[in-house]
Formats: structure tokens, sequence, C-alpha cells
């Protein structure tokens, strides 16, 4: 793509800018229907240090009301600063819909620049790869316009533009060292950047420009966004198929198969509560000092025990290093986002336990079952989801799922003990009642979706909670032991 | 009060285990009441190194739902990583209503460190010692229920206690230099406490606990939190009285006494544009690399002219280095904060410009004239107002605040253009309809409005817009002057 790139001639300014003109009034109609319609649009602007993306950037906004876009920068973070997954800036700035959201430089300079500096290797390089595919893909499934620039100069122009801005105490300081080092390593980077295209130019179509002509670029990306909301706008909101990709699966049994009966004996319960909360209450500092986070996924039955479940593991924890995530109905901030986002942004630090009360699956039970969202939605989120825990566990993260599980009975005396109970009834609303009814509907959801999403890197684990304390012991038996060998494993995944 | 703290004697462990048992389950039975009433809670634990913030925490959060509370711990962050104003990661933390905070360490710990490692000054101690005393006042007065704990040890205790720390691998990394630095130096450590908490202690008192009875701090903790709840929950949420501090104001005209007739010459706009942009751009520039932060307030009439205006100013900054927040009516996730917090956790970092289009000012405005605020609310808000400014400009902020004025018949000319311009529907509403027949109400409350919170750190600049042009200009002047004196001054800034 760089290497063949046909340089263009001098430009015809004059007609450009009656043309530039002409498309930022083009753009600026369209913006009333881009508020509309809430197509959501990321304008990801990559390219050669110096070859004026913020520029380019300026003069794609002025026209537009600063009520419809963003301009954001996730500038290259030192790995050991950010302690959070690589996509997480990106994941963290979509747009919202209707809006339109510029990124000066992104996955793209992030991932080149860290490769060729030596700071991810080979293979974690490859599985960006995969990542950034995937999360290209997502975002267009879920009805984003999302279109990638890469702007272009040559070395010769690049040294000047340089020693230009070096010439001159007030801009010399945009001139970092790691970009006179790209300069003198213009070849290299030209071939990474290549080869970075080229891996990603899947979903989203790669356009370059020739940064060495300012007004012809002005043109041609506004030409080039005008035109792809233009299709847009024509084409309705797009909503992505869905297709199942191989995960490796764990054979699960269905929710009627599982034997409710175990219980544990008070005395026993005290003594290994104990026993494991000790446990770990130590882990927690190992993994905090290995800085592995650790992800816990609580799903299950309205009233089968989620809260005195997680209660019983956050209280070993330091609270310096756990969060606890209570998930209810989103809002509209976060309505108006890929349904990922919500989660994204609520990610651990490396070295801090998270648990989400109620997860991300709401997707695919409570969201698929009262139609909010599409059936191709819930469809293609399966596939979504394993992709996003895989990014998760590819980043280090201990990610483990539970179905808190009881029966229709046992479901039925807990109701009616709260509703009889005063300072219980706050847990019991009409909603329970409802979604009760609806048993056998979420029954089949929760075990197609158990069937679906528990991959190897991601297990799901189905709790027996007819007897709340042998559940507890269950799940902090499960914790342990996937902590333990997340902390042995530790040096083998650093040399993996 | 550390100084004759009367340490005390052994506790009976039994007896407290009971009372702690109780008090747990009135904690429980209050829990619902606090959720149906809104009411928000802070809980700041802070104390020595290893006086056992972190367990009081764990034990007071034991039993109750994690949907809840939240605990967050916002570190000791060194001044130059942090690049926000001293109260923003706490100010960013406050609950929402209906839910318990518990702070692990915070705003007391940040500025007695930082005053004894030399990285503030006794002067910005002392402008902490206001701005943490106001920013107590505005979240009681805005209903917080807001408590401070100390947990106090002797220095013997806390040696031992390291020394046991450091003798365990697992738990060595929890003792810093600085924690082992405090206890050579307890003595000064337990002045500059006292010190903090005899100057802290107005209008949120400071409650110390003998952190060596660990029980019968749990016990405390608890009967204090539970009384204080019950408390508040009987009296219903705290309005604040509004009161009138002493800001030195600058003395503005009304808006009828403006004169709107100023205009510029097409040529001369053109010519001056270009020349303030330039100007403008070289000193983002600058502002950038001396880390100066710029806050730029719109404010003004609907169809007044604050977006072109807004993107003449925004067009020659860098776009890495400003962003424009378009101020909307509040999600729920806001309106269920003090109303400053989604302006809060929208300041620039240092060195950055921030523009926002429409403010916090929506308080005695929109908020004041449509009731979506109590009387004592918005009355408040002027004083409340002040003194975050004050607080911003106090950090090292630029704030300048415009408003946008024109006159009825202007508006109205350019209501019915809007209405008839396809492309510019979008901008007119039927509530811009409304709003214009309150426009004597709104003038009343904007008199008020420039007139109370125009202080000389922070002033109103009304800008004659009925000529378009001539506001854009007079705006860029503004800023240019403000922005060369702020570099100017920024050395005296800094020896002060």
């Amino acid at each position: 793509m760089l290497k063949d790139f046909e340089w263009k001639g001098t430009e015809d300014k004059e007609k450009l800018s009656e043309e530039i003109r002409k498309l930022r009034e083009q753009l600026l109609g369209q913006q009333q229907q881009i508020r509309d319609k809430k197509l959501p649009i990321l304008v990801l602007i990559e390219g050669w240090a110096t070859a004026g993306k913020g520029s380019l950037i300026n003069d794609l906004i002025r026209e537009i009301d600063p009520r419809f876009y963003n301009v954001t920068s996730p500038a290259i973070i030192p790995e050991d600063e950010m302690r959070y997954p690589f996509l997480y800036p990106y994941a963290s700035a979509i747009p919202e819909n209707g809006k339109i959201m510029f990124l000066d430089s992104g996955w793209m300079e992030n991932t080149v620049c860290k490769l060729l500096h030596r700071e991810i290797t080979r293979q974690e390089y490859k599985k960006r790869m995969r990542m950034i595919n995937e999360f290209e893909r997502q975002l267009r499934d879920a009805g984003y316009l999302v279109l990638k620039i890469f702007l272009h100069i040559p070395r010769k122009e690049q040294k000047e533009r340089m020693e230009r801005l070096l010439s001159d105490h007030d801009t010399a300081w945009r001139v970092s060292p790691m970009d006179l080092w790209q300069n003198r390593e213009y070849d290299i980077f030209e071939e990474a950047y290549d080869e970075f295209m080229s891996k990603t130019n899947k979903t989203i179509r790669w356009h370059v420009m020739d940064g060495n002509r300012k007004k012809l670029v002005v043109r041609d990306a506004l030409k080039l966004l005008v035109r792809k909301v233009d299709t847009a706008l024509k084409n309705g909101r797009y909503v992505g198929e869905p297709f199942d990709e191989d995960f490796p699966l764990i054979k699960m049994p269905k929710l009627k198969d599982v034997d409710l009966s175990p219980t544990i004996e008070e005395e026993e319960y005290r003594k290994e509560l104990k026993k494991l909360q000790n446990r770990l209450g130590e882990l927690h500092n190992i993994i905090y000092r290995l800085k592995i986070p650790v992800i816990l996924c609580y799903e299950g039955w309205d009233a089968a025990g989620k809260g005195g479940n997680i209660r019983r593991v956050a209280s070993p924890l330091d609270p310096r290093g756990f969060d606890v995530w209570p998930i209810a109905s989103p809002e509209p901030h976060e309505l108006n986002r890929q349904y990922l986002w919500r989660f994204w942004t609520r990610l651990p630090r490396t070295g801090h336990v998270c648990i989400f009360d109620r997860t991300w699956y709401g997707r695919v039970m409570v969201e698929r079952l009262e139609g909010f969202c599409s059936e191709k939605d819930w469809k293609r989120a399966y596939n979504e989801i394993n992709e996003f825990e895989r990014q998760l566990t590819d980043w280090g993260a201990v990610v483990l799922k539970f179905w808190i599980h009881i029966d229709q009975q046992v479901q039925l005396d807990r109701f009616t003990e709260r509703q009889n109970t005063p300072e219980k009834q706050w847990k019991i609303t009409d909603e329970d009642w409802r979604n009760r009814e609806k048993w056998p509907l979420y029954e089949e959801a929760v075990d197609e979706m158990i069937r679906k999403t528990s991959t190897e890197n991601a297990p799901w684990h189905i709790i027996e909670s007819n007897d709340k304390r042998y559940a507890r012991i269950k799940v902090l038996r499960i914790v342990i032991k996937a902590l333990e060998k997340a902390c042995d494993g530790y040096l083998d995944g650093l040399l993996e």
C-alpha cells in the first residue's frame, strides 16, 4: 500500500477550495440526519509523525457543530502504566449514536510502534491483529460507520518538517525522540505499516492519502466521509449477521440434568469457609503483586443467592484491590453505544479483582426474551462475547463465570419468605414474579448460553445453590483453584 | 485530638461480637430506606499506615448488598502524573443517591503527606484547607451524609505491624518506604494530622478511633454509621441554606444596558480573524508546554451564535489538546449526584483547553426557571459556583465566561431563518420557542447570575452578537489576552 503509492502531482488549489466548500455544506446537511438516524461514526486517522493528522482533523471538523463530534487521541501509553487490555482505550472511546468520533491515531500506531520498539512480541502482535479485526467487525455489526485513513509522506518531507518544528522553540516539543527514530528507520516503519494495513484490511478498508498535498487530503477525506455517510443513511443502520467461530467449547450439562441435592453441614461449612477465605486473602496478595487481573461473573436465577455468595468471596479481599459492579438495566448513555461498552469501561486494572453481579450475558437472556435487541443482535452475541472474553484472557485475566442455580420450588420458597420479611421486601419486585413465570423460556436461553459460551479459557460453572452454603464453598474452591493455577503458571505465561 | 487521645482498655470480645451482629442487622434493615429515600453516603476512612483502614472497610461492608456500596482508594498520586485539580479524584468519586461510598484514605492523607514531603507549599496547604471545607459543605448542603473516621495507633504498635508485614514475602510489598518514614517521623506526623483535623472539623466532624482495638473500632464505626443514617432518614434529605461569601466581584452592566450595535466590516473581519487565529494557535503551543489548563465557558440566548463562535476559537487549536463539551440536560446517573459532578469529571488536564457549550450555570437559569431544583438549591449555587471556579483558578486554570448576547428581534429573525432553511431546521425546536416566551424571566436570572458570579478570578464577558462576526473577534481577543497574561505570569505564579 505504501511502497507502491503514487504521489500526487501539484494541486489546483482554487478548484479544490471550491470542492471542499461544497463538501462541507453537504456534511453540514447530513448532520441532522446523522443525529435523527442515530448513526455513530468513528474516524481513525493514522499516519507518519508530522504527516498532518491533527491538522486534517481540524479541517474536517471546522464546520461541524460541536454537539456532533469529539476528538480524542488515545496516545501510546507504556504497557506498565496502562494496566488495561490493549483495546481498552479504543473500546472506551467509541462514539455514541448520532455522533462522530475522530481518533488522532489509535490501534495501528500503538501496535506498530510497540512492535518496532520491542515492547510486544511477534506473537502478541499476531494476537492484536486478530483482536483488531474482531473489534472492527463488532463495531460494524452494531451499526457503526468506521473509516480508516492513513496519511503518507516521503522520508525526505518528514525530515524537513521535523527540522522546521525543531528550529522554533515553541514547536520543538512536538518532535519526540521516537519521531526522529522513525525518520531514521523510515524503511522499516514503511514495511511494518504496510504489513499492518494488509492484515487489517478485512472488515474496514484502509484509505491511504498523500500527506504532501494538504488540500487534496482534506478534499479526499471529506469526500470519503460524505459518501460513506450518505450510503449509511440510505441503507439504514447495519445489523450484522450472526455467525459461529470455532471456539473450543467445554461440554456442559443442561440445567434440568443438574443434581441440586448437595448440601453441607453447618459445622463443616464454618470450618471450610474460614479456611478458604484465609487462603483467598493470601492469594489476593499474590495476584496483586503479580498483577494478574481477575474477573468473576455472576449470573443466576432471582433469589438464587448471588448477593450472599459474592459477599463471601469479597470479604477476605483487600477493598483497595477489588470492585463489585452491580449491573442493572443500561442508562441512556450506555444504550447509545455498542452493548459491551459499559463492560469495557468497568474492567479491573491488572492485579485487581472485579466482580460482576450480572454481566454482559444479559444480552442473551433478558434482552433476548424481552425483545430489547433484535434477533440478529443476540444471536451474534455468543460469538462476540467469546471474542471479548478471549481478549480478556489473552491479556492475562482469570475469567470465571458462575451460574447460581436453584429449582423453581426453592425460588418460590425464597420469594415468599422475602415477601413476608419486612427488611427483605426491597429484594422482591413485581418484575421478579413476572420473570418467574417465564422460567421455561429463561431455562432454554440459559442452556443455549452455557452451551455456546463455555469456552476453555472462560468456562461456566453451574453452582448448585438450593443449599446456599454449599454454593458459597463451591465457588470459593473454584476461585482458589483458578488463582493458584494462574500464579503457578505466571512465569510460563511470560516465557510462552 | 491525637495527642490527648485516650487509648482504650482491653475489649470484651464476646460482648462486642454480639453488638456488632446487632448493628449489622440494623444496617441491613436501613439499606432499603437508604435506597428509597435516595440518601447518598460518603464514608472517609483515614489514619496511620497499617492502622487497619482496609480491614475496617471490609468489616463494615461485610453484610451490605454489593448493589449498595462501592469502595475506592484514590491513592496519593504524584502531582505531575495527576494533572487535575486537587479535589478531582474525590469530587469524581462521590456516590450516587442511595449508595454508600467508602474511601480508603483521601483528601487528608493526600494533603498531610504532600506537605511533609514538601510537595506542596505551606500556602498551597492553606488553600487546600479552604477547598476541603468548601467541598464538605457543598456535599452536606446537597444532602450527602459524610462521615470521617481517623484510625489511630501508637508508634510502637505501628512499628511492630510493619515488621510483621515485612517478614513475610507475600505481604512485604504492603509496606512502602513512605510508611517506614512515617514511623520514624511519627511525632511530626502526629502533629500534622492533629492540625489538619482541627482545621477541617467544621461542617463534618472527625471521629478518632483506637486502631489497637479491632473489634471496638468495628463496633464504634458501625454504631456511628447506623446512628447517622438513622438521623438522616428521619430528618429527610438535608437541603443547605443559601449564604453569600464575600467574593471580590466585578461590577457588570445589566443586559438591557448593553449596546448591541457594534459591527465589523467583512474585510476587516477576515483579516483580523486570520491574525487572531494564528496567534491563538501559537499560544496553544505555549500553554501546552507550560501546562496551563484553560476553561472557556459559553452561555447565551438560543440562536445567539454560540456554535459558530466556538468553532472559530477551536479551529486554530491542535485537536489533541482540546475538548468541546456540549452540555445537554443531565442523564440519570448525573442527576443522581451533586450537580457539579458532571463538570468535575469533564475538566481538562493541565495544558489542555476545554470549551463548555453551556455550563454549570444551567443551575441558576433553566433549572431555576423550570423548577428542576429547589429555590434553596439555586440560591446556594451562586456561592458554590464561585467556590468551584476559585478552586479551578487556584489550580492555575484560566477560566473565561462568555454570555453571547443578542436582542429579541435578532433572535426572532434567526429562528425564522432556521425554520425556513431545511438544513438548519434541526437547530430549532418547540422548546426554543417556549424559552423565547420566557425572555423577561431569563433576562432577570441572567442579570442576577452575572452580577453574583463575575468574580475577579473568573469574570463574565458579555459579547455583543447581533453581528456574529464582531462577537467572534471579540471573544478571540479576550482569550488571547488572557492566555498571554497567563503565560507571562507563569513564573510569577510559581514563585508566589
